[in-house]
């Protein structure tokens, strides 16, 4: 058991090879209504400033500020009502004091104005004559040129992952198309002699493939594009060849192991193989995952991780998620969507090594209570029973029931 | 401005629309591979048992528990090596009294062994013999038949959205299609004499269109195919006409009205027209997002939201997305992806309106502050700045600083 002699805490261990992945995205054009969940590559400057005319916030009048001071309900200022301006259309009057023009909200504000009056300070007594009955400061419900963004000022920054919002403000500035980063290669190998095909029915002593698939779909979630290279036997030959080929083909490898000790060293060795510097990490202190395996091949990132469907989900979202990030150049700012819960019983940790505890979660009024998944790691079911992750340092003496504690969410929309 | 006589709160109006719509999602066969983030329609029962056989979790030697008993490092147990059960084949031996054999992680049991010991437990001295150091109890280390998923027990349950993990199960169990919903079809309307397509150069008083596109996103993000019927001028018949066609082509409409006062209005006349009952809310206790209308016409969801672009996207949020989920049949936890901050400056909180508040996210250590972003709520871009949004409760007398606050995340991955 050589290889569990040095475990590196997991946050060590992602730093590590995060420290050693070099960023250089490729850029791909994208219709920017397409690009939900891309990252930029680079900052994107605005052409114009936003908006380009000073609009009105609000239904009313537009005035001259000065003809509305000392104005009032008991003592209305009363100016010349001289046009409307037309939604969409340049506001073709001028504004000479004492005069105001009616105006709706996203409306351009004519020359002379610099402020609007809200229709409901306002009361039209007679035809052509508007009473102003509350003065309005300069500037007041208006949206100034450049105000919501100046010329040249970044629109989205570089390696942001595209929003909602992000889309809505690049149509604004009538920005239709971006670069992208072309989404990361990962190359998914899964091995074992025992496992098979989903399609084929398993004879005794196979099990059908789930890794593969379970990989595939976190990193297409984080924007990757999964690349399976299919399973190959516990083999070292095979095993190499297949490593080999995806490793040329793709910008990162991950690897899933045979469940056997001896299978887990040979997809060490394989990397060791693969190029420089090889294996960075062998063992982390994580659990599930100990066996986790780290390296670089050639400044590509190689990850083995361990068969077992529970470990490798947990590790897949602990470390290839992030290396898929990287790939991207995504600018990380660590938020992660969590949510607050009471723990429903004494969980003890296993001291020394930071665990993560899948749960499944019950609402309870208006909080909701974290109830753990026990039983044994290898069952595929565990994770589909769970809404998140709980995640327990190795300083912590392990947690009591009643403790509220975070709970790391699986598959929330936000 | 007879529409805000009755405000309602936002989860009044949200339940009044949900218990509104009738779900009959209408079943669309996928590949399993593809389904991440699609909602099954009906719940998927087990066609057989997993594991369907009994499995080893471990490296080690199968035993019969009973030879095992009262085993020690001083005083083993020395049993007879028969055999090596290789991986992903049968099991093709039996144990007798006194007999062990190898066995790999994820091995098939053999017959008469009802227990593993772990390798690290075992010693081996002579060849063919091996010195158990540690009792074993019945079923210990094994994974028995049907243990993760017995047969006939529901796989995956109706109305639930398709993550990593259950792809990863309905794989292991052979299930390589389902049967998801069919994504809704979400007309949407962009209205307002001032608005033109992003690709078009606004002359003065234009502004490009926004809201069809976050919308859009919104819908995609949430399962839904947005269908955009373009943008409409202020115009009634014109009006009538598309919001006609999109209601007869759609399951659900959204209406963004031009954002003066009367456009509003049209939007609630153009919905009472679809069909009965028609407007259902006109007006919610909500900031920003007070001229929501939220109707049913002839069994159709129908949705008028302001103009104003950062009330549309947190109104989108809050009414657009649980309709869609409820047209998709998911059940929905109320699972939030939320992150708890320290609030950094004061809130006022505008008596009895509930407020949705956009704030920047700053590090502070292990925890983050909560930057709320003020400024015109016309602002297109305070979205795009934005990491997610505060609720402000209506009964709130406003937050003080330093306060622990909830915020909604933005487009998190998990």
């Amino acid at each position: 058991m050589t290889e569990f002699l040095d475990l590196i805490p997991p946050d060590d261990a992602l730093r590590l090879i995060l420290s050693n992945i070099e960023t250089h995205p490729i850029p791909e054009r994208v219709n920017t209504e397409q690009a939900l969940g891309r990252v930029t590559v680079s900052a994107i400057p605005a052409p114009h400033p936003l908006p380009e005319f000073r609009r009105s916030t609000v239904d009313g009048y537009a005035v001259r500020a000065a003809d509305t001071y000392g104005a009032s309900e008991s003592l209305p200022a009363y100016l010349s009502l001289v046009g409307e301006v037309q939604m969409g259309q340049f506001a073709n009057l001028t504004l000479q004091p004492t005069e105001c023009a009616l105006i709706h909200t996203g409306g351009m504000l004519p020359k002379g104005a610099d402020a609007v009056v809200m229709v409901e300070h306002t009361q039209q007594s007679r035809p052509g004559e508007i009473e102003i009955l509350r003065a309005a400061a300069v500037g007041e419900n208006i949206i100034e040129i450049g105000e919501d963004i100046r010329l040249h000022e970044t629109v989205i920054p570089a390696g942001k992952r595209i929003r909602p919002a992000e889309i809505g403000g690049l149509m604004a500035m009538g920005i239709t198309q971006i670069d992208v980063a072309r989404k990361p290669k990962i190359g998914i190998i899964s091995s074992g002699d025992e496992v098979i095909h989903p399609s084929q029915h398993p004879s005794p002593g196979q099990v059908r493939d789930v890794n593969s698939y379970t990989l595939a779909a976190v990193v297409r979630q984080v924007g990757g594009e999964p690349i399976q290279y299919g399973i190959i036997p516990d083999d070292r030959a095979a095993m190499e060849k297949a490593a080999r080929q995806a490793h040329a083909e793709c910008d990162a490898l991950v690897i899933t192991a045979g469940s056997s000790v001896s299978a887990r060293d040979m997809t060490a060795a394989v990397i060791d193989v693969l190029g420089k510097p090889g294996v960075l990490v062998h063992g982390v202190n994580i659990r599930p995952g100990k066996p986790t395996i780290l390296g670089i091949c050639e400044n590509k990132p190689v990850i083995g991780l361990p068969g077992n469907p529970v470990s490798a989900l947990v590790n897949v979202k602990v470390f290839v998620a992030p290396v898929v990030q990287k790939l991207l150049g995504e600018h990380v700012t660590g938020l992660r969507a969590t949510v607050q819960a009471k723990l429903l019983v004494n969980l003890a940790s296993e001291s020394g090594r930071e665990e993560w505890i899948p749960v499944r979660l019950l609402p309870a009024g208006d909080r909701w209570e974290a109830d753990p998944i026990f039983g044994k790691s290898n069952l595929i079911f565990t994770m589909a029973r769970a809404d998140g992750l709980i995640r327990v340092l190795p300083d912590a003496t392990g947690l009591a029931a009643g403790e509220t504690v975070e709970v790391h969410l699986s598959g929330v929309i936000c």
